[in-house]
This record gives C-alpha cells, structure tokens and sequence, in this order.
C-alpha cells in the first residue's frame, strides 16, 4: 500500500500513522518528495487491506500495490483449472462445451421438447431454472424441485448433466441433490451468505458476473468461494450494465482475456442475457469464442413467444443449429474445438 | 402496450399476434401508418407484461405504456405514507430523523462510547452492522447476535430505535427480535426470496438502492415487499454507480423528488456509502434535505480510523455536530424541521 | 509517480527504466517489498505524466500521485475565484445569479416576450442559443448573428449580460462582438481547438461538463483555458450519463462541493439540461443551492410546447417564479441570497 | 409517435394537442384503454421530432416509432456500402484491411521507420496524428501540417493510403491535401459543424464512436455527414466509458452485429484506444473479426516506452505480426480474409 500525505500533514500525523501501523506488525517505508511524502506499508496483504488509511489525519490518498484475491489469483497458481462436469465434459481444456436450454423450466413436456431437440444437436449440457429471479413479484417464478425432477429426469434419458441456478441458502441442499453445476445469478454475485454456502460443497459452481460489478469485485466473489473449501468454480460474463437500450445489457468481451490473464479459473459467456434479443447472438457468440471463452451458455425455447420468461432472446433449435454452424469454425480457428 | 411491427411483416404475422393476445383474453387496436403498423393491447396489465412480444415474427418492438408497480405507485394511493418507528420517530412527515451510527459494531465498549455520542447530540436512531456484506472474504464479517444484543441494550439505555441489515432469510427471525427496522443493503435490492421474507413481517424495512438499479426496478423490490403484506417501506438512495473515482458512487439526489412523485413512499438519502469520503457529506446532506429526503442516514464512529469496516467515511461526533448545524436551517428553509 | 514492477520483472528491466527516466532528469527512489519491487519517480510533474511507463518491459503499473491540473488547482491559489459579469453580477461571491432564457432564440419577437419576463422577475442575465448543437442534422440548428442581435438588443434595454455559446472557432470574434460570456457546451468540453481559442479571450467563459467526463477531466479541460490566458472560467455541471432513463441524464450535485474542493474556480449547475422535464427543476435547483452552487441555469420560455428546440424542460415565467420563492429561503440557509 | 396522456388529463388538454398537431399537417389516431388514453401521431417524420409533446399540458410520456436517421438507415438502402480507397483497398467487402501507425507521428525518421516495418508485413494502409487531441495542455500536441508531409511521403514510397484526424475546421482543407481518409475523433463525434465540413467532401471519413455515445446518437452523427452529401462514411467503434478501471474503455464488440443490422454503412474496431494496453489487443482482435468488424485499426511504434502518446497501448511490429497470425485464420472462419 502506498499512502500520500497531505501538503499540509504535520509531524504528529505522520508519527500517529507509523506508530498504528507498526503496532500491527507491519514496516513503513519513507519518501519525501518535492511536493508529497509518501508512506510505503509493507507486509501481510490481508492486514493492510482493512485499514482506513484516509481516515487518519493528514493522508490524502492510498493506492493498493497488490491485489486483494489469492486462491483466483493466477500469481498463485500459474496452470488453468479444468473442471469435470459429468462423465463427458472437461470445462478450461480445448473443447467449448454449449450449455443450453430454457430459461425457465415451464413444464415436463414443454422440457422435454427442448432437451430432446438440444440433444439432437448433440448439445452436451442442459441449462434450466427452477427457482427464477423475476423482477416483478407478479411473473411466473419457477416451478421449482418440480423443475429440478424434470431435468434430472432429462439427465436420465440423455446423460446431459443438469445446471441451474439456487436463489436462497435454505435452497442449496434441495438444488445439490438434483444439479450438477450450481449457478450463482448476477443479482447474487455479491449474497455473501449464498457465496459462503456453495463454498462449501463439492460440485462446481459457475458465477454470473454482477451486471455493474468490476472484475475485481468479480474475482472477489470467487474468492469467497474458493476460500471457503470449493475450487471448481467457473466465471461467467454474462453482460454488464451501460446507457445503452439497443441491447438489454453490453456484452464485455474483454472480460474473457482479461480475466484468463488475472485468475486460472474458466471463463465462459452467456451472450443471451447480454443481448436481450436473439437476431445479435450469432455474431457474438463468435466473437465470445474468438475471445477465448471456455463455453457458452445459450437459452433456446421450442416457441420462443410461448416461453413464460426471456422469450425473446431465446433461440429456436433450427436458430441453435445456424449458430452452431457458424461457431465451430471459429472455435478451430483457435485452436479449439465446440463440444 | 403498444406492439410495432416490422416494416416486413406479413398479415400471417399480424393474425398470429392477436390471436395470441385475444385467447388471453385481451383486445388489440390496430393502427396503420405510411411506415409501421402499430397494435395497442389493451387490458389486464400483469397478463400483457408477461408476454415476449419482440419473439412474434414480424414485430420490431414493443413500448409498456403503464408503470409495471401497482401497490407502490402514487397512481394508486395519492397520499404520502408516514411510517412510526418507537415512540418518537415518525418518518415521512415534516420531521426529518437522524440515523446514525458506526458501520458494524465492533464491539459492546466501542458502542456504547458511539451511541452515548449520538444520544448526548439528540440523534433519535441507531444504526449499525451485526451481519457484514464485504467484498472480501478475509475482511471483518460482523459480530452477528452479539451486536443485535450491544444495540438492543443501547436501545433500552436511550431509547433509540435500531436499524440493522439482514442479509439472509436464515437470519431474520434473530434480527426480527432485535431491531425495530430491517435494512436491506444494496447488494441485495434483487434478493428477491430476502424481499419476499421481509414482505412477511410486520416491522419497517429500509430498502436500499442497488448500486446500479434503474428508479423502476428500485420501485419493483418494494412492490415485492408490499406484495406480500408489508406496507411499511423506506426507500434509500445510496448513490450509483457511474465511471467517476474520486467519490465512492455518485449520489443521485434527483431519486429524491422523482421516487416521491412516482411512489407515496416515504425516501431517505444515505451520503456515507455514496461519498465514501467525509469531507463532502456536510455540503451532500444540505443537498438531500433540499431535495426533499425524509431522513439522513449516516455512518458515525468515535475513532474513525480504528473502525472496522468504512472508517474512510464516518464522520466523528464533533464533525456530525457540525454537519447538523449546517443542515438545520436548510430543513426549515424547505418547511422542515430536524428531528 | 509509483512505478510497480512484475513479481517477474528482471534486474535488466529496472536498469532500464531507472536510466530511462534519470536521461530525463528526474530521479527515482527504490523500494523492495516481499512480493512487488516499486520505483518512486520524482521531479517535474509534467515531464512524469508523459512517460508510458506501463510499456516499459517489467512494469505492471503506473499511480499518478500528483493531479495533472496546475492552474486550476487550489492547492496553488488558496482564494476563490470571482468574476465580475457586467455591471451588476459577481459569480462566486456570495450572491447566487440566475441565469435564464429560452434554449434558442427562435426570434426576436418571442425571445422579447421571454426577456421582458424575465426582467420583470429581476433575473440579472440572460442567456440563448444562437449556433445550437443539435442531434439531428434535420432539427433547427439557430437563427447564428441574428440571434446574438437580438440578444445584444435585449442587453440594451434591460442591461441583462448575455451567456451564449460559441461551438466553431469561426465564429468566436461575431460571439465575442456581441455576448458578455461565451459558453462551451457538453459536447465540446474536449474540443480542445476550441478551448484553446477561448483561453486566448477576455470574456468570461462557461465551460459546461462533458456528458461523460470524469472530474479530472473536467478540470483538465478548464487547465486549457487558463493555461491559454484566460483565467476567467466558470464550472458547469449539467448532468452525466448513466443507465437511468426516467431523467435525460443524472445530474451529478456531489461535483458541486468536489469541484469547490480541488479548484477555486466557481462551480454553477443547469439542472434543465440534466433533468430534461421540468417537474424535478425546483427540487433539484434547491438541492443545487444547498450543496455550493454559485448560480443556477434554468431554461425558461413563455410558451414551451411551441419551443424549437427542449422545450420538454423550459420553465414557465410564472413556474420560474414560484421555483425563485423555493430556492431563496434554501439560499438564505446557506448564508447567501439569489441575486 | 405514440403520446401517453396524463390520467388526470382534460379534454381540453387532449384538443390543444390534436389542433396543434393538425396545424402542421400531421394527421392523429386516438385510442382510449382503461387506464391511459393514447394519441398516434401519423406523417412527417422530421416534422413529429421536434415538437416538445411532453411539455403540452396533460401529456405524461412519447414513444418514438421510426429511428430518426434515415440515410444510414439500413431500412433505405439494403445492400451493404463499400468504400474503395487507394487503389488497393476495399472497405466493407470480404478483406478486412488492417490500418495501423503511431499515436502520433513524432518525427520523420520514425515514422519512416514505423512504416517500413508495417510495410514490410504488408499493412495496406497507415494511420498517424497530426493534430492530436490531448486531455493535457501540456502534452504534445502533434507536428502538424511537418506530420502530413512525412505521411505523405510515405505514401509516396510505399503506395499505402494515409488516415489521419482533422480536430478544426480551419485545418479541414490542409488534412484534405495529404489524407486519403479524413478520421473524426471519439472526442468530436458530436461536434457538429466538423461533421458538417466533412460532409462536403469527396473523401472517406472514419466516424469514431463517442466514448458515451449511444448507437442512436451515433448513426445521427454520420447521418449529419451523408445528409451533407458524403455518404463515405465508416464507422469505428473504439471503447465506451464504463466503471470498469482495468482496461481504459470498455470495448463494445454486439456494437458491430447492431450497427450492420441497422446501417448500411461499414464499421470498424479500434480494439488499442479501448483497452489501452497491449495485452488483451490480440484477443480483442479476433474477436472482432468474429463479430464482423470490417477492418481493425491499430496502433504500432517500434519503441513503445519512447512514444509521445499512447505508448502503454502501442504494439510492437513483431507484436502485430503475431497477431495477424491469429487473426488470419479467424477471418477464413467467418469466410473473409485479412488485407
């Protein structure tokens, strides 16, 4: 941490900042400039974190030298995590699985319809809600462990393994026993309480990025996670929050590399919920797969205007299998390949 | 709801729409200009909301014409909603309460010399944190029962009514028992099965502004709250989240006279969490009086450099003494009074 | 400037940089920590800022521990800055100016109409766009030299100073001849050809913020002024842009004491501009008043609907009446009065 | 249009409206719903745009129908535009040309020596600053009319077509002279009295986005370009300003998809002033050629850390040859090539 002093700090001020600071264990640096002394702090990351520094008299301003996640942090762990997902698919390696389904889970036929055409396609994961988060108290808000049968059934039948989303810790031990993959919604990316809780299992957890979080906020959130036992975390962009209304949310591409760059943990991206409409989402999941996502996560619909949420930005079967047509030589272009 | 179709769009596309929407039980109105054809829906507003127009082939867009809040809305109840707390506080009236107190007790000493502070100034609320939302792991989570018993003893030494944050549906009956108003933080403005809990009990609820929630969505988790029986809500401004770095957020005082315009809800500013400096929180509070908040939220601590969470922002007791001074005649400049 | 090294950074790199910087003349002070190596750069603050350090093999990143802003900064002139319009106004004493008019002179008729009752309210300047910057190449774009006659006209018989902007550097002598304050506008903060003309003047200048410009930047821009022979700027906010959409942007108070804090320049608000609808104008203008502002800008015309350009935000005569009785008593509890 | 009335509206409310629309020859369309009567305004489409409708008494809200731009309206003309420039390249066709050179040009031999470089990787064409728009004063601000000339011999020597920014009007006919694509920049976007200069050339004009411009505002913009008779019009996303601080901008890759869906015109990315660093420009690069983009612009120095501007965000040569090598086979998976 480097803190700057005030012009006009007094020696008091200064003696009082050393003196706390050295009390905690931790050794100042000293420099006088022309215009500004400035206070190194060196030692425990964890402990100089939580220090107010402009509280005290006579700081202007702190500036964090390292930053605050460990276990994400690719500094500590310089190979990629891969994560098993299932017997067929490996999530960080060279094949880009498609997660795809409805948004919400509306019924077992309608369900099934949608899983049997996915798989048809050779779709390797189903995606599905059975608890939503709906904006209105008024819409439709999942069926739920109604929800999580059918798609443990649809796991039976096909071998796809099952991601959907838990809204409420109470949830948590009712969604463990039906999914796979544990998703953490964007409006969750910051319930500590839930973070903590799938900390604490051992199956994988992909993490909505918050629609107006940084990414160090982001990686903060896995943070929680892996700090509380459970590694197999997957970050999910998934759009973020701008003056723009052309599209429901701006699609943050360089997200993807920049977070491969600062953590070993998968990226994927979910251009569905980004976009908001479905005439965008071809040419972006190109771009997401160009980028280096680790998967995509799509929301398909038999009868995207029958569909009791986020119809339209669902994709029909036929719209999935003109996506998929176009993505796969992108992804060979980079070597990789769409599982 | 007015429905646009695309300049394309084939008379098949036309029927199958209203068809849609008249076995709904619904009645459409057509309109043909020289560039677009146009369809006004007309009936119950839940129903029409729920339908993905833009996913009919041949429609180009879709414009809500009614406010998708019915039980908050001002359209509905035209008189402001005033709302008792304790014996002594009345909020949404003419009197404008202070709530003060330290980001997260920290310990029963420390409290006590803050709460003393406050008393001895006339502050008629107590503020304070037993469960902790931080974005890191390895910071300080709050003290839990501990710090709901600290408040709950001030209270009967003082008198104070106490806020404090639940942050998970597990822990509401333990802070139902101890506070008389539960705050929802920002992070959790979508926590919608934490609304729908909090919907269900009969004490005030302070909901906070999301960080980056639109005034409609801020309005939409009241309406989960009053949806579900619990009329008593306190709408806070917090500040939002913008591209500048010198302030924490940005606070948005104009959600002050808007949200009262749109709503009957009484609203509150919280400048410590927007600001996140203090230097600027005297001139922001005169600012939210002005703007006709119904009360000031404010982080305050005796030792602000040794506080445990937020300590760059929390105003001593001297300084709040201050801050009042200045607000003072500011709320009798609007026809108000400090309480 | 703290330079931060890589955890990877070679000796080789370092060198590099340390005799990079010290060929400049400056001189660096070097500090190891456990995990990051920094390098202090000191000297000349503008020579630092000009240096990429972040391109420099090795180095992971570059804080900036001086502002880039000089003259406009308080720490180099303690006093505020007031200037004196016209005969009768001071901008940034204690008196609050209001300046008012119609967004464009639409002609000479319509703009006496709205002088005369604006003369009537004791409004002491005037202000009216005749070179408008209009989104649409198809909207009225203002009457040019006409406009500014018309103005001047007005001046003459009410002795009210005239604000109006100037957006081309060819038309800065025709303003010049006829207005007593050139402004620039949102979009043409960073036009800094145009900055650069107006520095070279000896009319006061009103520099609007840019719609999306950060504080520093906004002080940067004023610094091209000034740094041009033009010490006579006057800051102001009118908005930014977030993802809110119930107001045309959101105006942005927490500037008002920031700006006042970093520079001595006089800060004003236009809260027309950054509303765009004229119920939320007096609150906000209030809110203004309480949080420092040193004159208000309001957009006034007698007959709004029939405004060639915002009228959707143009006071009334009558409704700028009842807004002064509002602001006065705010004014008065801030220790000033509206002039 | 679609005008919202007021519930509380009067009739006489309703009948100033409708005469007022009438009188302009505009015809109306009335439709009473149970809650919200509403008013169709059918006709001219620039004559419905500029009338205030929400400053008529009892009007609560207006709906635009048709997008305001019409000659970059991809409505208007259906084929997509190609841009021919030099003899060599075509923009908007199957080759996605690369336009790369310095920030700035900050002398002769390097510039020659940039070139070469560029040259011998076979980059079609050169970009270069003559006239730099700078935050700072006291930055350099580019050699002028010296830069054009050694810009110009380049193009002399090597045949590449030379793109350089024009901030003044005054400079409009010197830049003419040398340049073979007049760039506006992200800062100017809205400046309208440039656009309308370069509207009344026969040269290509490179439109950047405005770094807080929505798609609207920036089709208007070059809408202000084609209506002035230059319909050689590209556009350039290069960033937009989000609370993100890892990167400089956020790059707006679903910007591309949109664009071409809605225009005619071709659009480019500037993925280096977006994320001002070098990093994450490879990555960002191909992902831009997924998503459609028709040429990349990039910035390249063969010493970055002596660069004058932008050196943090300047490629090297052997750094751009390893990027063309990734994007090469990226551009034949969406079935176009790399010029």
């Amino acid at each position: 941490m480097i803190v700057v002093m005030k012009p006009e700090h007094t020696e008091q001020d200064l003696r009082q900042l050393v003196s706390h600071v050295e009390k905690l264990g931790l050794r100042t640096h000293l420099s006088r400039g022309e215009r500004r002394t400035i206070v190194g702090i060196i030692g425990e990351r964890d402990l100089i974190q939580e220090i107010p520094f402009t509280s005290f008299p006579g700081v202007e301003a702190a500036h964090p030298i390292l930053q605050p996640y460990k276990l994400v942090n690719r500094e500590f762990k310089e190979e990629d995590t891969k994560i098993r997902i299932g017997e067929h698919v490996e999530l960080g390696g060279r094949a880009i699985p498609i997660i795809a389904g409805p948004c919400a889970v509306e019924g077992r036929e309608v369900l099934d319809e949608i899983a049997d055409a996915l798989h048809a396609l050779g779709i390797p994961m189903l995606r599905g809600g059975a608890f939503k988060p709906r904006t209105s108290p008024y819409s439709f808000q999942g069926l739920g462990e109604l929800a999580l049968k059918y798609m443990s059934d649809v796991r039976s039948r096909t071998g796809m393994p099952v991601v959907t989303e838990v809204m409420d810790p109470r949830d948590l031990l009712l969604v463990y026993k039906y999914a796979d993959v544990l998703q953490i919604g964007t409006r969750n990316m910051q319930n500590f309480k839930l973070l903590t809780e799938v900390g604490q299992v051992d199956k994988p957890v992909i993490l909505k990025r918050g629609m107006a979080a940084t990414i160090k906020e982001f990686l903060m959130s896995a943070e929680y996670i892996l700090s509380h036992g459970n590694d197999k975390v997957i970050l999910c962009e998934r759009g973020i929050r701008t003056f723009e209304t052309e599209t429901r949310n701006t699609l943050d591409l360089s997200a993807v590399p920049l977070l491969k760059k600062l953590s070993h943990l998968p990226v994927i991206v979910d251009p569905s919920h980004a976009l908001g409409r479905t005439d965008l989402i071809p040419a972006m999941a190109c771009a997401a797969v160009a980028a280096g996502a680790d998967a995509l996560m799509l929301e398909v619909h038999v009868r995207p205007h029958e569909a009791l949420s986020d119809g339209s930005q669902s994709l029909t079967p036929a719209a999935l299998q003109a996506l998929l047509d176009r993505v796969e030589p992108v992804a060979q272009a980079v070597g990789r390949t769409i599982l």
